[in-house]
């Protein structure tokens, strides 16, 4: 694991968010993506060599629609950046980590992705994240 | 802001979850430290330009304590390394958030500390750090 990827934090109305996270940050996000297949919108600010994502729900039975209905806004996962998202995944199924998808699936800006399940890490929600490269 | 310092994860166990950690980075804690003004005992990792900081409550009337017992373990808080607290902060309020503590204050591994309010904030509680210099 390089460095934290991004913290993703789950906000219900993500145009009054990214105000917030404009002010705090003295910049707008970089980036803003849909991902159909996860039901959120998310938006991407940068912080030196990490990110904030913002991410908002678009289908009631999203992930994060969920989690905001159970806990409200906050912190709903950390991305660590990983060089070799198959064979970190493999290590730390060795030592015992129980992941959430097996095999990495495409997540938002631009990466593959592998949950960890939280029950092992301490609440914590843990994404390995690796960039897709240019074919 | 220069980059995400750490992020806090409040654990009940701190001796279990060094070893959770270990087996994450696989890599030990590179300092543990007690903060008998905030009633915690402390554990740090680092990670690439980031680190990871566990907090266990040594008092029940801590903040980490009050944590658990409200939403149980999990990110308690994420710390944003800045150049300079005291600008920072004044450009913070400026921008209309509420901050915690009104003068910086010490912290864990060496840090001034101010926290802003999380109702300002999504919900997240975000601490602004600076490392003190050596006089």
């Amino acid at each position: 694991m390089k460095k934290i990827e991004h913290i993703g934090i789950a906000v219900k109305d993500i145009e009054a968010s990214n105000k917030l996270f404009e002010k705090l940050f003295g910049a707008s996000a970089y980036k803003t993506e849909e991902v159909a297949s996860e039901g959120v919108k998310t938006s991407f600010f940068m912080n030196g060599p990490n990110k904030i994502e913002l991410l908002e729900a678009t289908s009631p039975d999203s992930p994060i629609a969920k989690f905001l209905e159970k806990k409200g806004e906050g912190i709903h996962h950390i991305a660590f950046d990983v060089e070799d998202i198959i064979s970190e995944t493999a290590r730390l199924k060795r030592e015992g980590f129980k992941v959430i998808n097996e095999s990495p699936k495409q997540g938002a800006d631009n990466k593959l992705v592998v949950f960890l399940h939280p029950k092992d890490t301490n609440g914590v929600l843990i994404e390995l994240c690796q960039e897709i490269q240019p074919q």
